[in-house]
């Protein structure tokens, strides 16, 4: 059993999309030994944890991401540090965390992740599968520490990468619909987009490759499916400029 | 006096811009109270200290920016976080940390900060002037513990914040010419811009302001010279797309 720093922790904001809504996985803290009214179970938190004395930080957060999600090759990017110094002030909350640390816990630094899955492939540890809730985005409770204002941050963090990266098929299963894929737009960026503009504008991308298949079981007229072709987006980008 | 906490630490990666070189702002390891010839002080390190335990992190970086600089406002980001639990493996500048430090410190997680500072308006502060340098990017010497890897990143995540953010005017005079906007441009991306087409793509930026004066105590013939207007800058942009 190795040694758990009482100092540092890691927590993960699991993001995934479920073809409508952007969702985050949540789970609800550990029972404690005895029961204690004024420390709840039900209170809901981010996948996180200390880290343990051997361990890099991102070594930390992928056991996070592997025990939550049965996931190993997931997109998980650090993306800010949380460490103020009244973060665990609330007393309940800090209470709980020194009794399953069982560690003399007084400030805590976290390590702030955030990762993106696709909700249907991921497979949580049994043990942990009662505990876990996929929420959605702009339904978040109250949850333990700082945990709503990490899930704002990352949120904010997202939305940039998203203006430059292609992370937003890590969400999509492989082939998806340009439906699915404005949707996830839309929801992520938090407003609508012109249909007519979006379908022209991904009309012109060469690393967006219509498949020799539509989508089946739905009781619509099946939609094209496409699928992202990686390998042509960075050739092509290196071609591109930059802002000034 | 406040009590340092010795877990935590920040470091910053300061860049400077000459007009042709980028440059890194370092500082000479503080003595020890007795000379140690296995722990010289003329060691470089990055800008950086054990935060105090009534400290955000942010804070504890401007801290040290404003005793470094004599600059209050400045471009500050914080980029990584480097947790390596052998990161600080070197027993020098380990014995070195505990003894300046005056305490037993053993693992410390570094929040990494890198900042943007006008090389000419920078003034630091009288007693630390004498061990101040600073010295091209491309030309680090070897410096304690991680501090090579850590302005690594902090170059990887400038770059990669130049393709979307204005933050290069940051490095710039208020007043510049577009030989030094390009320079600064291919120092920090580190290759060649083409002349014509620089030239050609900048002129169509109407955040890119002609002022009516040219630059004078020149030898050659004096350029225009440009300022960059923000405002129209978040204008122009809030219009425009994003990557898909």
């Amino acid at each position: 059993m190795t040694r758990l720093n009482p100092h540092i922790s890691v927590d993960c904001v699991i993001f995934g999309f479920d073809g409508a809504n952007l969702k985050v996985l949540l789970i609800e803290r550990e029972k404690l030994p005895e029961e204690n009214p004024d420390i709840p179970s039900d209170i809901l938190k981010l996948p996180g944890n200390l880290i343990s004395d051997t361990e890099d930080l991102d070594e930390s957060a992928y056991r996070v991401l592997r025990e939550l999600t049965g996931l190993d090759k997931i997109f998980l990017k650090q993306f800010s540090v949380f460490g103020n110094p009244n973060r665990l002030d609330n007393s309940n909350d800090l209470e709980w965390l020194r009794v399953t640390s069982e560690l003399p816990v007084e400030r805590v630094v976290t390590i702030a992740y955030y990762s993106l899955v696709k909700i249907n492939e991921s497979n949580p540890n049994e043990s942990l599968l009662s505990r876990t809730k996929w929420i959605e985005a702009n339904e978040i409770p109250k949850l333990i520490f700082d945990h709503n204002q990490i899930i704002d941050k990352a949120l904010d963090a997202l939305r940039k990468e998203l203006r430059t990266e292609p992370i937003g098929f890590e969400l999509l299963p492989k082939k998806f619909t340009l439906r699915q894929l404005q949707n996830l737009y839309e929801v992520i960026l938090g407003n609508k987009l012109d249909n007519r503009n979006f379908r022209k504008k991904v009309g012109k991308l060469d690393y967006l490759v219509a498949l020799p298949e539509k989508e089946n079981g739905v009781n619509h007229k099946p939609a094209q499916l496409y699928k992202f072709d990686k390998k042509t987006f960075y050739k092509t980008r290196k071609d591109a400029g930059f802002v000034i």
